[in-house]
């Protein structure tokens, strides 16, 4: 009796897989900053919770497979408020942004076609497409360039016969890079040259600091007349701090694609129904609730890159949006390093955990000397947080 | 720009695709009475939408990814309870049963693979099968026989190659039927004998009647002395009336399924976090809150049972478990029949909605005079539905 292949292959989340180790360490008594998750920690919007609270039953009923009318309408109306021809029809709620990807890949790919990525990307698409059988083939961005991506012509020479999609997230996780208009324009123009959809993960849209907007796929593939190719990626988690709701959205004009997607919603029901509801509160809220959020995450942004800048040799242009830095550190290999700061680093009965970079990357041997930061902890521990990094990294370099 | 042969395969649910069909209904002002799906009216216990009531914030967060402890522990200590060898470690908690069946499916089997089932069958795994591009190899079930499992010698010859694992609900959805001891033994020893594994839904476990108990795959496994093939798919939708909550698990004490899925699970984060301290209140009431449930089921049972037996030509075993009911009845087209309750029959401004039976089928024909019946309603509203299905077969026999 054994696995599948992709059953055996599928890789353990990098953000996850040391938590282990992670737990050992607080078993010994330390303080462990968590700066390997984005999970935030800035208070959900009460509004929600009480969205939540105010439903009184009898029944906990399933929801339509799509997602409940209101939920789909709030969403709806708040991408028609950026501006885009978007209707409750257009939007399907799913468990997650996580789920809204593995069905986009699904319906658009059979075992062994190919969507291009741009390396170092969200680690879990290297999941959902080991899940799906879909070879992802990654294009190369420099952290020296900011992660921005490379020319027109290294982009479409790796798309060939069996790729179905290009999928990005921007702003970007682990990058915190925000592509420029002429950025997702290349794409989308791409896109269309070549038949394929482009998959468009905006979960941190409003996440941009210094004057930034982030592009959305679906204003620019209306502008370029090929919104049949754009499918939004969109998600609550990050936007109103509920990574726990388990809701986000797939967001699509291609009434296919939509239809396909609807009925993988079919086979598993629903999404869960009361946190659909605390969507609906959500949405309400975005106005007050977002921009001191934002504002409070540049803070953040500027901590880590003061933290990162007091490492020598360490290379991390300033990140743009999202709340991830993924700076390469003077360390050699960034995951024995990462293990490290769980099992053989401390300071004053404190260390830190990090993402080992390497698997944000599709290529083996990338990213072997980077790791992500996820800037979620409140200012002061994070200048905590970075303290022990710097020292850490010292520590390391001064005993190997 | 098209989409995957699995994207444009994927079967819409015969639960929910005439959905559109019954909102025109409605539209018209008829009253539709839903027997097309699982959806209980049964309160869910106050406790747990109590439990998820008390949560204060201020983060609405990310849980572990294999479920939260304390529900690993609840799970685990309501299956130790009735006798079987599992421990926390043995459980991951997933988005509804759905996700459970999605990440068997996808760590036993790969692309081509086969796994034996017996039709009819919970339509949804169609759905899952062909996301994951697994080939669902159907044995017969008959209505006559009650939908019991046919000789040794007939399960085995639909066993080849590329077999994988063998599938099947008990108490069953479609059918209502409870599979004996020495049915699931017959399953277990032949997936012993060639090396597969037996993935056993027991959703329903409680929902048995006139004195039955469902057998466990895992108490005929650990007797087998093979408990390493027994993967148990379960649910807390149906036992608590919570099918909103999208709560499920995967129980296995095979360390090698538990890894690879709770790497699935990685990619998906988690599964929804206040439900799952909704589903350890529920354990906590379920002495109390289970046994009046079923003997009410069982009322139902009974009156669908009755209203069938005025229907002259209908086939159906007495259901002995679960909330269905799967006749056939002699309407010809049942598919026909179904779309026409909703579009061409009303009596004193109702109708009634049924699952058409052949969604149920892989074997194309098969399943063509069956409906699924959802005992789902109460008594007085059951006795209504029942009585328009009586009059709906009977006028169209008249008019046909």
């Amino acid at each position: 009796m054994e696995l599948s292949s992709r059953g055996r292959l599928m890789p353990a989340s990098p953000i996850r897989r040391l938590v282990p180790l992670a737990d050992e360490a607080k078993a010994r008594g330390l303080k462990v900053f968590h700066l390997n998750i984005g999970q935030p920690d800035i208070p959900t919007p009460p509004e929600m919770l009480e969205a939540m609270r105010r439903f009184e039953g009898p029944v906990l009923e399933y929801g339509p497979s799509g997602g409940l009318l209101e939920t789909r309408v709030a969403m709806a109306g708040y991408l028609r408020g950026l501006g885009w021809p978007i209707e409750p029809k257009h939007v399907l709620v799913t468990e997650g942004g996580s789920e809204a990807i593995l069905f986009a890949l699904t319906a658009l790919c059979d075992p062994g076609d190919e969507v291009v990525v741009f390396e170092p990307f969200y680690t879990n698409y290297s999941g959902f497409a080991c899940m799906a059988g879909v070879t992802l083939v990654p294009v190369e961005t420099k952290v020296e360039e900011g992660y921005h991506l490379p020319s027109r012509d290294v982009i479409e020479s790796a798309i060939g016969p069996r790729t179905r999609a290009i999928l990005y997230s921007s702003p970007g996780n682990p990058t915190g890079t925000v592509f420029t208009r002429d950025e997702v324009r290349t794409l989308v123009d791409l896109a269309a040259k070549h038949d394929l959809f482009v998959i468009a993960d905006e979960a941190y849209r409003e996440f941009a600091y210094d004057g930034l907007t982030a592009t959305g796929v679906l204003d620019v593939a209306a502008e370029a007349g090929c919104l049949d190719l754009a499918i939004l990626i969109d998600s609550i988690s990050k936007r109103f701090s509920a990574c726990g709701a388990r809701i986000g959205f797939l967001v699509t004009r291609n009434e296919l694609v939509l239809d396909s997607c609807l009925r993988f919603g079919q086979a598993r029901l629903c999404p869960p129904t009361l946190e659909q509801y605390a969507a609906v509160a959500g949405y309400q809220q975005i106005a007050r609730y977002v921009p001191p959020m934002i504002e409070e995450y540049r803070r953040r942004r500027d901590t880590v890159m003061a933290g990162l800048r007091r490492i020598p040799g360490a290379v991390c242009a300033v990140p743009e949006g999202a709340f991830y830095a993924q700076p390469r550190l003077p360390v050699g290999d960034a995951d024995a390093f990462a293990r490290w700061l769980l099992t053989g680093f401390s300071s004053g009965g404190k260390t830190v955990m990090v993402a080992p970079g390497n698997g944000f990357y599709a290529t083996a041997g990338k990213g072997a000397e980077e790791i992500r930061i996820a800037y979620v902890l409140n200012e002061e521990n994070l200048r905590v947080a970075m303290n022990l990094l710097v020292q850490a990294v010292e520590t390391w370099n001064t005993n190997r």
